[in-house]
């Protein structure tokens, strides 16, 4: 087999057999064949497209290309992935909530990079939180608690790892073959019973609209169905940031708010909507609406909090529930209306600007800044009423996030419909 | 400027800025940009276009990239490229039978590569001839002689020949955008009055079909228009070999049979029709026709020929005018019918199994073997007539040849049209 005539063979938009997408993978990781090769084929993979056998093919070639984690208890073993989003902090919760229903959740997360944040920088804003366990750690910590949040390790699906590295730098992430599989051969790895995928569109997302995300969200079902894995899909509204707060601290405390029975509602129903389905799925509830229940009392009785701390402590964080925020400056609206449009990118980039998030890998991040949104799409704002708060470290830094925060927000003189959280499952 | 953004740009189908073009072209011949990130913009090119100014704009960083010739004579200066095919010897008769005519014909050529043979390789055939002369010696000879052909020096377009060499290896060669730079900016490089283009299409082309072969003479044509170098593309058959030769020595001799007045007539009408688009493009005629007649008293007056010698011979060859070939074997038809198609992939393969082509870029040519074609498209053919000849260096390689050339001949039980050598002007 030759790589240049697999990579025509899908320029001239025909389909790989499952053998020429494994000598592309395997080559790849062992180094025989260049990255200008990966490269192109890469390109002519998001231009020209995969059916859903090709998808599953290049998925199992990445996660062979590894180890799997074993299992650790008798419990079943669940999950859920997100594709991104402004202020998305469900995952903080849900894996200590869903382990308090003798369920394992062993997800392996990642850093944040560009504007959507990474679950492992909000955790490692408690001190000495460790995101690099080991294989044997990550068993150890499921046995005992049931729950761990932590960095995928290097004998996981290696091929993603070099593969996204370089779709990062040669403008082929967004290509729905490439992110379902890059997706679905973690979960793979990771021996899940049952995964829920929360698929985000609008501003604050990375697929801009709905069209988009539906077509990833079949590709990751159909690429779950032949694997074997019992995947759901919910489509999710990201015009606006999930919850009031974006940077890392502070969506931490506002995860450990909804973990003493508080926090902002959209945010509530997506954490619980999304763990009811994982529950269903493993058949701890036959259907949603008790296990909502069951799911909500166990938020309201803080047994959720006492796991999120256990799981803090195990991996080496200190624990508070209020960890310490920049300084904060409060931005008021400067005319009337009401709030119709979000700016995601903008929002996202303010807090870039804050010092919040990273445009390169190694970026370091300063978990203190980030926003507090007062008001919400669809909500009647008057002149000089508060909108936004800001935690920064300088007045220089709050006046230059001011600037992109004012030009993020559109307001309309008629009245603006709230949009739905929840689109389609 | 970043070129990640840039690839992302052209892969969102959006056009590229003069600046965006010229950074990558410079960024990648300096080592700035790494093969993987212009392979990948490479893909996207071919898979979403280009539009005309940005053709004009990649050619003419391509073209900036070296030196241009300066011109050595107050003549005119014309040449002639072919997209390539099977037998296609033109350039061997035409540089000579144009500098017969006071105009400069510095025609820098390439070496075969697939089932094409290189007009370079065709000239080496002559013992002691020399394809590596400099930007000083292409000169002198122009000024003595007239013509030149040898092959592009170094100094010229080595953004091209960095380009190229990764796109053979990233299924990015057949893109109508990149083609036509890369031809264009060397022609451009040469400093020409005038252009003339033959594009083939057919089965032993690189173009299957009339319409791809269409699309990339609008290509050529406009890119010459606003480049400001008069371009004219003759859009020629290549459903069958070029005159009856093809392989390096038998090709040689065959043209050197057109500069005695004789040849094929296919070869002699294609050569003429070429020529004389030129002599009128820098009116030494006014109009073909009579352009055609003087060129055929310059074949069979044998001026042609002595300047064909002192080409030769300048170049460090030993000229003859009848190259030994290998032994010659005789392949009878094996039933009877009209000839209705030609494989020109698998005959050219044939050539290449016998010795006389290359399928890696160093690889040795055998000048003495080949095949001469004794029956053309629409021929009558009878059971036992010969049809072909082969001339082999065994009895195993001529029987490995017949095989192949066997599957490659169709015959038809009713008559067939013979198809026309011009199509399109």
């Amino acid at each position: 087999m030759s790589p240049t005539a697999i990579i025509a063979k899908k320029r001239d938009c025909q389909e790989l057999s499952g053998d020429e997408i494994r000598f592309m993978v395997d080559g790849f990781v062992a180094g025989a064949i260049p990255e200008y090769q990966i490269a192109a084929w890469a390109m002519a993979i998001l231009c020209r497209g995969m059916n859903e056998g090709e998808i599953a093919d290049l998925t199992d070639a990445m996660l062979n290309s590894g180890i799997r984690l074993q299992l650790a208890t008798q419990r079943p073993r669940v999950d859920k992935h997100s594709t991104g989003g402004l202020g998305d902090k469900v995952s903080l919760i849900l894996a200590p909530l869903l382990a308090c229903f003798e369920v394992d959740v062993p997800m392996l997360s990642g850093r944040g990079l560009g504007i959507t944040g990474g679950t492992l920088d909000k955790l490692e804003s408690y001190t000495g939180f460790r995101c690099d366990l080991t294989v044997a750690e990550i068993s150890t910590q499921l046995q005992e608690l049931g729950c761990v949040i932590t960095g995928t390790t290097p004998e996981i699906t290696p091929a993603d790892r070099k593969l996204y590295s370089l779709r990062d730098v040669t403008g082929t992430v967004p290509s729905v073959a490439l992110i379902t599989s890059s997706i679905m051969s973690k979960k793979l790895a990771a021996s899940l019973d049952a995964l829920v995928l929360d698929v985000k569109y609008g501003s604050g997302a990375f697929m801009q609209n709905l069209e988009d995300a539906r077509s990833l969200a079949n590709s990751l079902v159909s690429t779950g169905r032949r694997m074997h894995l019992a995947t759901r899909v919910i489509l999710s509204d990201m015009n606006q940031p999930l919850g009031r707060m974006v940077g890392n601290a502070c969506e931490a405390n506002e995860s450990v708010e909804v973990m003493q029975g508080g926090g902002p509602p959209d945010l509530v129903e997506l954490t619980l909507r999304l763990s009811a389905e994982l529950l269903v799925a493993v058949q701890r509830f036959d259907e949603l609406g008790t296990a909502i229940e069951a799911l909500k009392r166990t938020l309201s009785s803080g047994r959720a909090l006492e796991k999120y701390e256990a799981m803090i402590s195990a991996q080496g964080g200190t624990f508070s529930t209020r960890l310490p925020t920049a300084a904060a400056y409060t931005l008021e609206s400067p005319g009337a209306g009401w709030l119709g449009k979000l700016d995601g990118q903008l929002l996202g980039q303010a807090v870039i600007g804050l010092g919040g998030g990273r445009t390169r890998l190694n970026d370091p991040v300063d978990p203190a800044v980030g926003l507090e949104m007062l008001v919400r799409i669809g909500d009647r704002v008057e002149s000089n009423q508060p909108i936004l708060r800001v935690f920064a470290r300088t007045q220089a830094n709050y006046e230059r996030a001011q600037k992109m925060l004012l030009s993020a927000l559109q307001f309309s003189e008629t009245p603006i419909e709230a949009t739905r959280l929840i689109a389609e499952i």
